[in-house]
């Protein structure tokens, strides 16, 4: 392929937002549904998420984390449990309000049998668990309660990205009640860890782990506990949350037990969650402008073969050659699953199936021909280089080294992003700085890391002004002795200010 | 334990749907909730659920099925396009008719922001993923399409039962499209075959497959097959269904391909399902008055160890001793995964603990106190025998032998289940018997295996007077040489009636 075509147009260059369309049209993983503001995720995207949940429940279980499954609605009186809970959630809720449809007049159905409460779509579900935690738990015995579930949720959305922001997103909320703060507030922590090591070891994006400021905090949490990444447009991606409680929603869900001491107390909570949006952020960090490019410890297949039959006679040979290296291939373990390899033999000339297949981001391509075939070499195409650079091992070698040559797509990967990242991360100490970078750079987007100490009204003005947010209060910093860039105040922490999805 | 004390009340005997709603609760499998007619499906009844998507979805893969998701809300202008179809789904339907809450002036939360058109939670997804097909097929190098998606799923149900119905539930959904009648047919087979195989090997449950009469039938399908178990009442339980759609869904979506001979035409379809019903009919068959009994092949442990803890100096050694007998049995490969088994450390008595998971109805329980360590045999109480009859068998037998007696539990399982289903099945052949039986014994359930030559009207007929329903025209019987029941005529199918849930 020459250097100026590409597969996707228009570029991430040219048009960002346009690129993220487009890539997932061409690598067939989502579209949009003919319900507003929702998705199908079709099987190439499906089969990502099914990766992810087999991971994460793993990691989930080996912590003692129990499945289960709640209502789908959520009664209004619920909701209205914990005030900024419904405050954070009431404008975007689906709103379920009749039972049954009959046809009027005109023979159109319309809405009967209305409720005598109307139910909500959960939207979350940290009250409708949480009568279930007031019935479940008696005394210190029963907790700490580690509850998940793996579901659909629905937040009305009015400007539906794929992925990003749909009405409708499949995710995972964990729940649990602690017998004491600390505890629960470990838990949140330890789930953040968690997160965060997933992200960068399976998704082979850097994060920055952090905690959320007052005017980005979960609605009702006393921490919201974050991990932040940036995408290839510098904009941030919230990758998921993990939310200390403390006793919020305890108080508001009645959860209390008797302790050691035979003393009734309120449970110390926690909730945690990722979704289908984390797909959306590895297309986004990873992908070029000829498609997805799929870090293979997540990738449903880590290998595509294609027979390249030039030849009637080839075919058989060839064909049967292929057959041969899936299965091999198939027999090695890699992190914890056996390869999966698609052997190609649709009835399409090998060309377009080279095109296709770097479009759906597989992490590596290997074209077998007669040539090929005899020589005994096995030419490997990496999705991280060059579409004509082939990287030859013999056949006998192959099984032993493809587990590395996997691990390199993978830390390569990451260190291109973590090296985007750090390219496109500023330290500022004025204002007039911060000011000049997020007035002139309308699209270019930045992380700037600046020292901030006010409340979320100031938040509020930043954010209308600027069009950034702060996107966490990173973990791990060394403490400032600088003063805040708006209010002058001493003692001000470092924040992450950025435009973001 | 005494033969009358049983640790359920009431017992089967006394009162079936009373049993049934308390070994789901001493048994911790789900509970009502407190959204009406929905129900939580509690840790140790999501875990079976777990189990039996671990089978299926491999089986399903295995046929070339890929997985996807699709919205969960479908437009009414959907729903009205199968006639069927919309009158099927129309009186239980769950309306989304709003997007947005705001506090009246009573502070209150009331619906705001009407959607244009009204949301309807999806019954099923044939018109949604239908017109997902219409756009995914463009020629017959598309077919055939396989497609399942694991989903929630609402029908608003007044009269809610546990697993068996509720308004929301969890089900399965496979929607296939083929080029030709026969294809798209065999594939409907298929799934029954699949399905009825799955229910017989790992739920030992006895089916009977056969198709649905006019009266029963998928609305908008040509014809439905089904799997159908009795229970322990005798009623009949529908397991699951597989629908031979023809083209009928293909018009009303538009799913058209262009065939070999360049020529449009419309695909024939299928669409199938199973749902968290299996789980009570699970419990419903092989259920006894002490809980519930978990057939080995999906019960998420097969085993529990109990630690006899009598004296202070016991514990650790006997402790080690079970954990080293849990290590030695999960190496064990079971049916496809390793055996999973709990070692139950509770601070309880060990009297408690064993009442506890009898309960439960793990297969195998194994009681290990300072005797039992000091003589190196291992008693096994099957949950199928009596609770105090222990099959003894050496430590060093023990992972040899534990698969044959776990299959061993599972084959009395299914025996039995048959054995009481033949006992209570009964051949008819006039109009006096049936009304005799079914009568009379108002609240004792029968299948009536009779004659039938008759249309949906006389159905309805039949369950209004005697509030039985055809449950299937069974497959694999003789032709049959009688004349209907009902109405005399000759060359009647024999089919099965029955109360059912």
């Amino acid at each position: 392929m020459s250097n100026e075509k590409t597969a996707v147009t228009p570029t991430r260059k040219e048009d960002f937002p346009g690129w993220y369309q487009e890539v997932l049209t061409v690598s067939d993983l989502a579209e949009h549904a003919p319900v507003r503001g929702c998705m199908v995720i079709k099987p190439n995207g499906y089969a990502i998420w099914e990766v992810i949940q087999s991971i994460l429940d793993k990691k989930f279980k080996s912590l003692g984390v129990k499945n289960a499954y709640f209502p789908l609605l959520i009664p209004l009186s619920f909701l209205e449990k914990e005030a900024e809970h419904v405050e954070g959630f009431a404008k975007e809720s689906a709103v379920v309000t009749h039972t049954r449809l009959e046809k009027g007049a005109d023979g159109k159905l319309i809405p009967t049998s209305p409720l005598e409460e109307p139910l909500i779509i959960r939207p979350t579900s940290e009250t409708i668990i949480g009568a279930s935690f007031a019935k479940w738990i008696e005394s210190y015995r029963d907790l700490p309660m580690k509850i998940n579930q793996w579901c659909n949720v629905m937040r009305w959305e009015m400007r539906p990205r794929l992925f990003l922001r749909t009405s409708e997103f499949l995710s995972q909320e964990g729940h649990t009640a602690h017998a004491s703060k600390e505890e629960a507030q470990k838990m949140a922590l330890d789930m953040l860890k968690l997160y965060a090591d997933f992200a960068e070891n399976y998704l082979a994006i850097p994060v920055i782990r952090g905690e959320k400021s007052e005017g980005e905090r979960f609605p009702g949490a006393m921490n919201t506990y974050t991990f932040e990444a940036m995408m290839q447009d510098g904009k941030a991606l919230q990758m998921g949350t993990a939310h200390f409680m403390g006793t919020n929603f305890a108080k508001a869900s009645d959860i209390q037990f008797l302790s050691k001491d035979g003393v009734r107390e309120y449970a110390h909570t926690t909730s945690w969650g990722v979704t289908t949006r984390m797909i959306g952020a590895m297309v986004m960090v990873h992908g070029d402008d000829n498609g997805v490019i799929l870090p293979p410890r997540v990738a449903p297949h880590q290998i595509v073969i294609i027979p390249f039959l030039m030849k009637e006679g080839d075919s058989c040979e060839i064909m049967n050659y292929c057959l041969k290296l899936k299965e091999e291939l198939e027999s090695v373990q890699y992190w914890g699953r056996g390869l999966s390899i698609i052997l190609d033999d649709r009835e399409l000339r090998a060309g377009e199936k080279s095109w296709d297949q770097i479009k759906k981001g597989y992490p590596i391509r290997i074209e077998i021909g007669a040539r090929e075939m005899k020589e005994g070499k096995i030419p490997l195409f990496l999705r991280t280089k060059e579409k004509k650079e082939a990287l030859y091992v013999s056949k006998e070698e192959l099984k032993l080294k493809i587990s590395s040559i996997l691990d390199q797509v993978q830390s390569d990967l990451y260190a291109k992003a973590l090296s985007y990242r750090e390219a496109n991360t500023v330290l500022v100490s004025t204002q007039e700085e911060f000011e000049e970078i997020f007035r002139k750079e309308v699209n270019a987007g930045r992380f700037v890391l600046a020292p901030f100490k006010g409340d979320k009204t100031l938040e509020a003005e930043i954010q209308k002004d600027f069009g950034v947010t702060i996107r966490c209060i990173p973990h791990n910093l060394p403490p400032s002795c600088h003063s805040c860039l708006f209010t002058k105040q001493s003692n001000a922490s470092q924040v992450i200010f950025a435009k973001s999805y």
